[in-house]
């Protein structure tokens, strides 16, 4: 989807990485929190708290999940889930602009 | 303020110069915009087209304005004014994090 209606959206973003990711938190009618962010063409390891869905609105990055050897090719309009409490390896080949679902 | 109310954000955010300025556009409920964003530490020259109103939610910046001939210093909590149709300088000493205001 190309925006989110009628939610809350914080003005302070979440700098991570030295910036090579920013998003920004909102939250929906009901409650439900997610983020909106893009990351920079980098690889980095994100750890996850909650199980995350990453929903890729454009770009593409190469992903190896827990317990996976290989790394997977994702492109916008497509998503991966990572479990919670657990971490994966992002490498970011085109600046990947996502949604990141909670939970 | 922390945060924005029943607004629609767009999932793609904009990203400049290479990735130094990421931002996401909100339209509120009576159809004004505006965008939320970042600026990492660097020295930059943005032009505008419409009029803007920056306000500063954290981070610390020294900014020339049209016409200045010395930097101004601006912090979290404050706000500055560039008119349309011109460009400002702008030195992040702090990570920036802002509300851009048009029109």
């Amino acid at each position: 989807m190309s925006q989110f209606e009628n939610v809350s959206v914080a003005t302070k973003a979440n700098v991570y990485f030295d910036g090579k990711c920013v998003s920004h938190d909102i939250t929906l009618p009901d409650g439900t929190r997610k983020s909106v962010g893009v990351i920079l063409p980098s690889t980095l390891t994100f750890a996850t708290g909650a199980p995350e869905i990453m929903e890729l609105v454009e770009g593409e990055c190469a992903v190896t999940l827990p317990g996976a050897t290989e790394p997977t090719t994702y492109r916008g309009g497509e998503s991966f889930s990572v479990p919670g409490d657990s971490s994966f390896d992002i490498e970011v080949r085109e600046t990947l602009h996502y949604v990141c679902h909670f939970g």
